[in-house]
């Protein structure tokens, strides 16, 4: 079992705005998914994109949207989002603070 | 894609001081695995038991302990816990408020 606080995971860039830390992934013997923690500064997105991996998230703090096509969807502390396979989708942070959400996808 | 407040997601009790939402699962086309959250009274525990599926935890609110063994590790707000498949394990409120926190499961 590993037990930790999530700000104790190194924080990597994404891209700028953008950090991830992958609380839980395969060094920790996950064997099927891993949960990361990203924190979207104001005014920042992440990538606008499509992929083969679902993403199931829960946003922590901060407020922003989702962005699925023409379609804008509001985001906030408590907000639950599931993003299926092969569903284009951006995270945009237009609030004043940081938008901080769990992502997990599945590992392979 | 789903988006909604974790709030909205009916509360199904698992036992007494202890109920569960399925915030994301198959019925969403969740293709994999399955976001639940739990909240655990003061005083209450969720079962003391060890499975084949694996636990990727993050704690939203409260106190309390993880118990595996003879071992007892204190958890709170934006603790991350991973329970391997197998390993016995079990959380226990003790504290004064609701222990809340996301629990992610593979879905088979």
């Amino acid at each position: 079992m590993k037990v930790s606080k999530y700000l104790d995971t190194r924080p990597v860039p994404e891209l700028p705005g953008v950090i991830k830390r992958e609380v839980i992934n395969a060094d920790d013997g996950a064997p099927r998914f891993c949960m990361r923690v990203f924190d979207v500064e104001p005014g920042s997105s992440t990538p606008s994109h499509a992929h083969w991996w679902e993403h199931e998230v829960f946003v922590l703090s901060g407020r922003g949207v989702v962005i699925s096509g023409e379609k804008e969807t509001p985001i906030e502390k408590d907000s639950v989002i599931f993003v299926p396979p092969d569903e284009h989708h951006c995270f945009k942070n237009n609030g004043d603070e940081v938008l901080r959400f769990i992502c997990v996808i599945p590992l392979q």
